[in-house]
Formats: structure tokens, C-alpha cells, sequence
């Protein structure tokens, strides 16, 4: 089930000289539901200043309303709207380039033959200088089949790609690692494995993405046993990570302590199990949990939690999270006074915020910022760095009470962009994973 | 077995300030069979000079011996041997990077989520779309078990990188694509295809590397049959390809046509038999071949060679291709007056220029100029700007001709390093793979 993605434009205007236009232009869009972004001044003249004016709508009908509607404005001429996602994109969003580029027959002797046997001699008689001679200690694998796609479902490997390199892209410019996007052809659960396992010897670590449940459950335990490099499922630990992580933020600010509330968790797919269990193993309680298909409500239970129905976690837990995918699931009427409730399903929550503090809960928040970007590139070298063979939860808890110290006061989580935030990342997760002996 | 590799080292020397000194040292250590490289002054002073010296010498017991010998030289005192080959090698030859950095949550919502929905969604609709909105055709896989590195035998995956990082490096440099080294651990043939088949949707091409003997065949012939991507056996057509250009080169150097030459080659591996079938399609005449091992006559037979012995070989024929890897094996006595004698086998020739030269062939030379960097960043990049389904002779031939084109009078092969000779190639490849409707 697909679920509608919203659009990014950028919309140019010729605005005559005027004081006022641009707010008038600005608070038409925004109260017709356009998030504006940035408003860049192109070029202002005697009689016209032209802008570009980036917004965020929610599908092709809100953008031709928006459109429209600013058309009716006397003073604003709308020249273009400009598909910047689509400009960006065009030509992929990763680079390779050569570290030493050749200018002589002589660096070629050195980057090839003959020079470049000595090092496979080297590597021969002591592989642990593969570590030190080339590009694997900082290369992560991100491999897909593309069965589940966040909110578009199994659109296959190929189509998958922007979000594969996207998320690759982004690490390299947080952790100044390599990662490469590997799409594997297959919904074949053991062929998936074995090519997966057949490559790996190319990686420091493997990240799993965008692989449809159980799949993924049966993949990431496969190759955790048989490789002896980190195996990480993003969808799963990253967003239990980042969640944990906003979680104890959004306690706090609620007046509450995640280790002593009540937790319930509604969705027990990848992501809802998985943070369930990470909670769990942070608070050392027992979490809630609930889903429509039984299978998950039993796995959720084999994994310590305790399954019950919709509306009795609602009455009886004090910190709610969902992941169902499905908006406005939550009813007003069921909020409980001075609950914590962070609905996290994109781009339309199980409850809006608004609804959720009028109804009476101390704290609620949608999934907009809760984002994975905020870990895995942290969560990954951290590993690599300590050389960890596996993850594990320590790790994924080191991670996230970095990010809440990284918080600052009054907000839900950091700013993902901070490059120091994901070396405080990086470093507890070294840290956790020598103590947990994950080495 | 393996044979032994050059080294290459630099010397820094600091020499009295003193006319003759430089050209002294430089006397001394290639009276000892050393091959000079560059020569780097470091710093000049009213008594010494400070020189880094490069040289590429046969091992390290040749390297001890110059050594020794230069130490005995009162005017030049040598201060430091450096391993240029392993620093180039610290940390890998190949860089990822983002093409458009992140750097403000706009940017982020555009490289990542909301925004890149819209462009799976797109691809999703219409898969043609990735090759506009992806890395995928621009990227190319190298892929080797490690079963049969260049003169070192079956080394392994990983000890083999050094290789595939060189070769995508300089890839990468020529072509202005990306070449991505994929290590497969298993010399199990039919695991090796099914991974590569069940990652082939990643790339635009597949470049196979360093294979041993006959999986090599094995390999090409089932992923050319499976993919409808290019599938390129570098070290068979690759080394075919420049080994045709320098022949040609050679029998007009030698006063011979190569159309009508009557050529013998000898060593039937995978470089040796794909020269031989190349020569072939080039000429339409079949190829004299001999090789020790009767498994190799045969399969050259299969594809319309002559087997044939060494010597009657050497008898009958005027132009001889030499890939056997075993250095001296062609007498002096057996070379006939007026043949052309391409002794490819690195570091030592089958039979050494001068002694071939003096035996009375019109032309020789061994292989340490027969670069395969002449051929296959065009030959690839060709395919894949043709969108050919697969690598035909005809490409080859295209390929090769070009080099010719590009030679210089009296060289045997042009500047590898030339930009302007990777376009030409690419241009022709390209264009012969529509003409032999390979796309």
C-alpha cells in the first residue's frame, strides 16, 4: 500500500517593487498548507525583484491549488516551478573518484603494475594490512531487493536507487566513510543471503535497507551469524536508535522518565519491534504492544513484550509511540491526561500534534524530524572503528543518549546536519561495543 | 606460481655540490640494471643537493646490491629508501563522495526524504528514467575471486584489491565513470555467477578480473548470456585488444601487413587464446597456436585456431605473439630472419629484444609498454554510451584501430596517459557496437 509522498517545488516569482507583496505572497501559500523553505532573492530591480521560493506540499492537486491561488495575486507573477529533487538528482548523488590521480608513466608504475603487486604480497602474507592498503576498512555496503520502501512499498531494486544513494551520499558526508549501494535482484530470502554473504569480504560493515518483514528478520540474523562484521538493519536499530533517543526527550519534557513510565508501542512491524525491544532493554520493563496481524502480536511476545488491543494500551500506558503507517489512527477521545505520544508514521501521523495536546497529552510529536540521518552514519563508523563483529543493543543505546545530550533544551532531537553530533555518535558507539565485548 | 615483481623505491641521496656527481650516481646504478624513473630535487645548497631518486629494480636482493654499490660512491651519501608504492596504497586509491553535499534541512529534503519519493516513483513508472536520475549508468562493477592475480596466482579476494582499486582508480580518471571493485569469496563458478547475476541491476557494466583458467570462460559465457548489461573478460579481450594494436604497429615497423602474415601464437591461456581468436577475426586467416597443455590446443582448435608445435611454430610463421609467462623460452636459435616478435610475459620476456633483434627479427618487443589501460576505459565506456547488450570482436577491432590511429611513427603504442586517446577509443567501440548491432 503506497502511501502519498509530498513534493518539494520551487516556485520563481517576478514580484513587482513593492512593501508588503512578498508577505502577502508568503502567508497566501502558507495558509493553503505549503511549508515554505528557503526564499532566495535572485535579483531586484527598480520595478521587480525575482525570487525563488521553495515550498513543501502534499501532492499534485495541493501544488496546482497553491499555484492557482497565487496566480489571482495581481502583483506576483509566477515565472516557473522548478522540480529542484529532480535537478539534483539527475546524473546519481555519489561520486568515485580516484584518490591519487596518474600524471606520470611513473605514478602509473606505483598505482599499478608493477608497483601494486607488493602490496597484494603484503596483503597475502598479513591480511590484516588490507586494513591499512585499502578502501575496505572504510566501506559500507547498503543493500536492498527494494521489497519495502519507505511508504511506497515493493517497487524493486532499481527504483529504490535514490534512496539508496541518498542515505550513501549522506554518510560519506558524515562519517567521511564510503558506502555503496549494492541492490540485490531478488525476493528470494537465501539467494539474498548468499550474495550478500558471497560480496561481503569487499566491506567493514553491511547495512540492510528497505527489505519487506519477515524478510528482513531472517536476512539480518543469517548474516549476522555467518559474517564477522557488523550486519546493521537500518528500518530496524536506526529508527529504534533515533526513537529512543526523542523518546527520552519527549518524557522529560512531558514530566516524565521513560525507564519508569508505562510504554506502549502501536505498529509491530520492523521498526515498532524493534524499538519495543529497545526500550525494553533500555528501561528493563516489559513495553505494551498491539498490531492487527496476530503474527506479530506472538513475535513481539517471544521477544519479552506483552501484546494487548488498541484501546487498552491507549488507557493503560503514559508513553505512546506509533509506527502503523496508518494516519489518524489514534482518537482524540482516547488520550489520556498527561500522556507522552509521538506518532511517527509519514507523512500523515496517527495523531496530529494539535488534536493530541488538546485532548490532554503533556507531549506529542510527529515523525517530521525524528530522522534515521541522526544515527546510522555514527552508529556504523562507531562500529567499524572499535572493529565490532556484531551490533548490539549497548550500542544502539550508547547511540541514542548521545543524541540526547546533543539535544538542545526545549527540542526533541538535534540538528542531524552537526557534524559533531555524529562523532559524539560514533565515539559512545566505539565505546559500548568494546565494553559489550561486540569486538 | 608465482613470479617475482619489480619493486619500485626512491632514493634520497644527498649529494656534494660538485659537477658529475648526479650523472655519476645515475651511471652507477643503471650499469646495475636498474630502470630510472623520476628525479626530484628536493632542495639545493652551497655544499650538497638534496635528490629523491626512483628506480624500479627486479627485487629486493637487485635493490640490496645497488644499494651496496651506491654506498661505495664518497660523493653521494643516500639518506633514506622510501616505499612510495605502499604510501600511494595508505588508506585505498578510491574516494566517494557525495555530488551535492547536504548543508542546510532544504538541501536534506531534497537529497533525502520527502523529496527523493518522487524520483522512485518516477523510475518505479518508467525504469528508463535511472539512467537519468541514477549512478547506475555511469557505474561499473570489477569483480574477481582473486583466483588468478597477474603474476602472483590464486591469491584470494582480498589480497587481490590492490589490483581492482588501480585499475577502477585509473577507471575512474579516463573515463569520467565510476568503477566499483566487487571481491566475490568463492571459486565456486556457479556462485560467482549467481552473485554476480543477482547484482548486476547496480551496474551499467560488468568487468570481470583476474579469473583463473577455464572458469573464466565459464563465467563470461553464462553472465554474457544472463545480463543484457556488457559483460568484459579484461584479461582475455582487454589485453587481445591492445596486443592486436601493437601488432599491427609492429608488422608495419617490421615491414610486414598483419592481414597477410602468417602469425603463430604461443601460450594458449585466456590472454593468449583471446589474441589469437582476435587476430583472426581481424585478418579472416586462422592463427598457428601451441601450448603445453593439450586441454588449450583443443579449445583453440574449437574456435578455428591451428594447433601446432613450438618449434614448427616458430618455423612456419613470420609474425610470433609470445603470452606464456615463462621468460627465455624461445631460443635465439629457432627466431627466423626478418619475423616480428611480440614476447609478452612480464617481468621477463619469452625471449629478450636484443637477443631476438640479433637473431635477425625485423622488429621485437617485449610487454612492459602492452598496457591494458590503452583499451578498456574506452572499450567499456563505449558500450555502455551505445547501450550495448553485450561486447562483440567488432568492438575490439574498433578499439584497436584507434590505438593505431593515435601511435606515434615509430612507437609501438601511444601515450597511455592521453585523454584524447580514451575519447577516440570510446568513440569507436561505440560506434561499432551499433554498426554489429551488439545494442
Amino acid at each position: 500500500m503506497a502511501i502519498k509522498q509530498k513534493l518539494v517545488r520551487t516556485l520563481r516569482f517576478r514580484n513587482t517593487q513593492k512593501i508588503g507583496v512578498l508577505a502577502k505572497l508568503i502567508s497566501q501559500m502558507s495558509s493553503l498548507g505549503a511549508d515554505l523553505g528557503n526564499i532566495a532573492t535572485v535579483s531586484v530591480g527598480e520595478l521587480y525583484t525575482i525570487r525563488n521560493i521553495s515550498i513543501i506540499v502534499n501532492d499534485e492537486a495541493h501544488l496546482k491549488q497553491i499555484i492557482d491561488s497565487v496566480k489571482q495575486l495581481p502583483e506576483c507573477q509566477l515565472e516557473a516551478v522548478v522540480d529542484d529533487v529532480l535537478e539534483i538528482h539527475q546524473g546519481g548523488k555519489l561520486s568515485v573518484s580516484p584518490s591519487h590521480p596518474v600524471k606520470t608513466v611513473e605514478d602509473l608504475s606505483k598505482v599499478y603494475t608493477p608497483g601494486v603487486a607488493s602490496v597484494c604480497r603484503l596483503i597475502k602474507d598479513d591480511p590484516s594490512q588490507a586494513e591499512k592498503y585499502t578502501t575496505i576498512p572504510k566501506t559500507v555496503a547498503i543493500v536492498t531487493n527494494g521489497s519495502r520502501v519507505l511508504g511506497l512499498g515493493n517497487i524493486g531494486p532499481v527504483a529504490s536507487m535514490p534512496v539508496m544513494e541518498g542515505k550513501a551520499a549522506l554518510f560519506a558526508q558524515f562519517s567521511g566513510m564510503h558506502m555503496l549501494p549494492i541492490l540485490i535482484n531478488t525476493l528470494d530470502v537465501n539467494r539474498f543471503i548468499d550474495t550478500v554473504e558471497s560480496i561481503s569480504s569487499t566491506f567493514a560493515a553491511i547495512q540492510l535497507e528497505d527489505i519487506r518483514t519477515p524478510d528482513c528478520f531472517v536476512i539480518e540474523d543469517a548474516l549476522t551469524r555467518r559474517l564477522n562484521i557488523p550486519v546493521f538493519h537500518d528500518d530496524q536499530h536506526g529508527t529504534a536508535t533515533v526513537t529512543l533517543a526523542a523518546l527520552i526527550n519527549a518524557t522529560r519534557l512531558g514530566g516524565h522518565d521513560l525507564k519508569t513510565s508505562t510504554v506502549g508501542q502501536i505498529g509491530l512491524g520492523a521498526a515498532g519491534t524493534a524499538i519495543g525491544r529497545l526500550i525494553m532493554k533500555y528501561s528493563k520493563k516489559p513495553v505494551y504492544g498491539t498490531d492487527v496481524n496476530p503474527d506479530c502480536m506472538a513475535r513481539f511476545k517471544e521477544f519479552g513484550g506483552h501484546p494487548i488491543g488498541l484501546e487498552e494500551l491507549m488507557k493503560k500506558c503514559s508513553v505512546i509511540v506509533a509506527t502503523t503507517g496508518i494516519g489518524g489512527l489514534i482518537k482524540p477521545s482516547w488520550v489520556q491526561k498527561g500522556q507522552v505520544i509521538l506518532a511517527l508514521s509519514n507523512p500523515l501521523p496517527e495523531i496530529a500534534m494539535r488534536d493530541a495536546l488538546n485532548a490532554g497529552a503533556a507531549f506529542a510529536s510527529d515523525g517530521s524530524r525524528v530522522n534515521n540521518l541522526l544515527a546510522y552514519p555514527g552508529l556504523l563508523r562507531g562500529a567499524v572503528q572499535a572493529r565490532a563483529t556484531k551490533m548490539v543493543p549497548e550500542m544502539f543505546i550508547a547511540a541514542a543518549l548521545a543524541i540526547v545530550e546533543h539535544t538542545p533544551a526545549q527540542e526533541l532531537i538535534p540538528d542531524p546536519l552537526d557534524p559533531l553530533l555524529h562523532d559524539a555518535v560514533t565515539k559512545a558507539v566505539a565505546k559500548a561495543a568494546i565494553k559489550a565485548k561486540a569486538v
